[in-house]
């Protein structure tokens, strides 16, 4: 049994390719011997986003904060606002955006959870 | 890819000895394709529960509202808050309690997600 906030959660950048702007934290995941799936979440600075690729496993993803667009495999972007659940399949091409680009720097952050296999935490 | 809001996804009363104050809902799961495992939100009355029970496999949770326990195997109950997430391990006992008893009906409820492995949704 693990209970634990986000804040308690070390923090750090992903170096991925074609991803920008982008904050990783696992509060629940390899380390504490998580069976099946790990939880990370993502944070995404106003203009940031993730890679534009497709993988062989899923993506589950819940909406923390903030909005943004998630791209698919066709250029489509569908809007995400905090509270939404969202699921990318096997295969599937996608990018999570945070279409901000407020000058000013007041634009919102995007923060999901997005759950992957263990083995791709 | 799918996209949803939890007022849109059908609720259910799941009948469960040992449950009581308890509605289910399943944003993300089988009928979706789900390869590994199941997205559910529950939600938890003033006064409400889970049983009190193990299972081989494990629950992988998010607290998106209210304040609850998780009760432990030795009886101990660990604060829950919005923003938790938490985990419980394959045959660990476990509960899931929502102590509010404000008998004017005001009580907060309890609402968290917890994952599952897809054949125990």
């Amino acid at each position: 049994m693990k209970i634990i906030s986000l804040k308690d959660v070390a923090t750090t950048v992903p170096q991925m390719d074609g991803a920008q702007g982008i904050r990783k934290q696992v509060p629940l995941g390899v380390a504490d011997g998580i069976p099946t799936m790990s939880v990370r979440v993502f944070t995404v600075a106003p203009g940031g986003h993730t890679p534009f690729h497709s993988h062989p496993w899923e993506h589950l993803n819940y909406i923390l904060k903030g909005r943004g667009v998630l791209r698919d495999g066709q250029g489509r972007e569908h809007p995400l606002t905090a509270g939404d659940y969202a699921m990318v399949s096997p295969d599937e091409q996608h990018q999570f955006r945070n279409p901000s680009t407020d000058a000013g720097g007041s634009g919102e952050e995007l923060q999901f959870i997005c759950l992957v296999p263990k083995e791709r935490e």
